[in-house]
């Protein structure tokens, strides 16, 4: 028997939406035997569809039923419905399959039977067409985990990370979601995410809502109001914490100087993520009490089915998943100091 | 005598705001013999500042007093304040020295004295210090030119001309004033510049305004009530426009498809832009009966002084002001089709 210090993180690997790219990646990643070097694998899936998408895919996932080395463990529980989903389409099907085994895993999480959760790609539309009613898979993710603390969806990208204040709403509800409180909570948030890294004192980067960062409230007075106070906070909880900046000039002429960026909304930092690294990207649940990290790409229906969706921001998402994981189990197996 | 369509355009050089780095960047546009290889040029500065200016940037501006081949006409009236302005901060003097040449400018616009502007970066905040009430200036510009009908600020950057809907406002205002008409209004406005560019059928594609494009009406409707119908209308109206597309997406991976983007606000473009060139971009203020050109970035007061400004998007700014007022000469003395 391994002791609980030197057992390695296991992670569930779900295929994401069918009608996407997401199994065909997962089987690619599935292949890859450097995918079993850290981790132990679980594979939520059956394998009749695991067995189409390595078709599409061109290759052999190193799956099998019953617990072996250098391969995943297949846990088939012969759930794919007999209607075929269709590809390249959403509908309450393909978002049903979604939530059947993203249930699976987050049920494993609770009951301690796996350390993080990888998913391909999903739609959020199929999601709510199957039911889904929170405003994201975050927010879905935090309740059905019994979890009411902070989350952001942190994207990931060439040692840049961004955490978000408000995410998936609409532009018009941006503003004032925007406040002291919620702007110095995503901070603290994400400079305990880069802790956990392993960043000793993270320099973090906030943005401004409005262009020019208001121009000194001649276009909105949030940055007066609401952002410097939250930084201010932030920093006096002990956070290396700056600005706000004008979102037209932090990434482009700053961004170096942080380990991370809070932004104010969604395409704030998306816009300039996908501009440095479209296919790269990888986006954490930030705030979750466990690790599920997922491509930061979408379900690229205009390539399902011709295996040459790329598999760089999937493997990232599974390595970083698997380190992240691993951190925190030494972290767990620790003395504590005396 | 030579003829009307002869003669080469006549750009009004204004040096922007005193404080930042416009006028050691005009000193040195000034000084580059290339300035006069297509243009007739006039600067509006005392001569006392622009010396000064020469002095920082260690170069000779090829001006002078009385109309020179291969000089700039530097029409000194002998205004500048007996209190020196200082540099590197905002000050209502700064802006009123901006708005005094700027003024100059437009009544020279008027009188068909010059056929175009370049200015060097100013500040918004001391123009308004200085008493500028209008958004920005724009609509300042719009309004001494008596001129009401639709217009944009274009950001010009490597062949991809931006231009939006709404500019220079809160965020939180931003919603309400994306109709279908003001989307159909910005994508014509678009089409018109990019056709006077010389491209005779304009590719346009048009941002969305909320995440994912609202992903369906799930995070706002706009792309649904409002923006699709405002493409549809420009397209009816003869225009190859496309669109809405989610704005984390179309910079990244559309971007070469088109020749110019609409987008619904500042930031949306500008954080693109910014990071696809930084120091080269350029802002013309379309729609306008004349043409106005300034380099995109501000007015950089941590570096005024140092004279290491890149004079890139300067450059840009000016010859690209010479081209269209080339062009727009052409066309008037062109003789109608019968």
């Amino acid at each position: 028997m391994t002791s609980h210090t030197e057992r390695r993180p296991r992670i569930a690997v779900a295929l994401g939406d069918p009608a996407g790219v997401g199994p065909e990646l997962a089987a690619r990643l599935l292949a890859r035997p450097a995918t079993f070097d850290n981790a132990d694998v679980v594979v939520l899936a059956d394998s009749s569809e695991l067995a189409d998408a390595a078709t599409i895919a061109g290759v052999t996932p190193l799956v099998s039923a019953e617990p072996a080395p250098v391969r995943a463990l297949l846990l088939d529980d012969g759930s794919y419905p007999a209607e075929p989903i269709p590809p390249r389409v959403v509908s309450a099907a393909a978002g049903a399959r979604v939530m059947h085994q993203l249930h699976r895993a987050l049920a494993m999480a609770r009951a301690d039977e796996i350390d993080a959760i990888l998913f391909t790609p999903l739609n959020k539309t199929s999601l709510k067409l199957a039911g889904m009613d929170h405003e994201d898979e975050l927010r879905w993710f935090a309740h059905e985990l019994g979890y009411d603390g902070p989350t952001s969806e942190l994207n990931i990208l060439e040692g840049l990370v961004t955490a978000r204040v408000t995410s998936h709403i609409a532009l018009s509800e941006v503003a004032p979601l925007i406040t002291s409180e919620s702007v110095t909570s995503i901070i603290v948030l994400l400079n305990e995410v880069l802790k956990g890294s392993g960043i000793e004192r993270p320099r973090i980067g906030v943005c401004a809502l409005n262009p020019h960062g208001g121009e000194n409230g001649n276009f909105g007075r949030e940055e007066i109001d609401e952002i410097a106070p939250g930084v201010a906070a932030a920093v006096s909880a002990g956070v290396d914490a700056h600005g706000p900046f004008p979102s037209d000039t932090i990434f482009a002429a700053k961004r170096h100087e942080f380990d991370g960026i809070v932004t104010m909304y969604h395409d704030q930092g998306q816009i300039a993520m996908k501009l440095i690294g479209f296919d790269r990207g990888v986006t954490v649940q930030g705030g979750l009490p466990i690790t599920i990290a997922t491509p930061a790409h979408g379900t690229a229906f205009d390539i399902v089915g011709q295996g040459i969706a790329n598999l760089g921001a999937t493997e990232h998402a599974f390595d970083l998943a698997v380190a992240i994981a691993a951190r925190r189990l030494n972290a767990a197996a620790s003395p504590r100091p005396r």
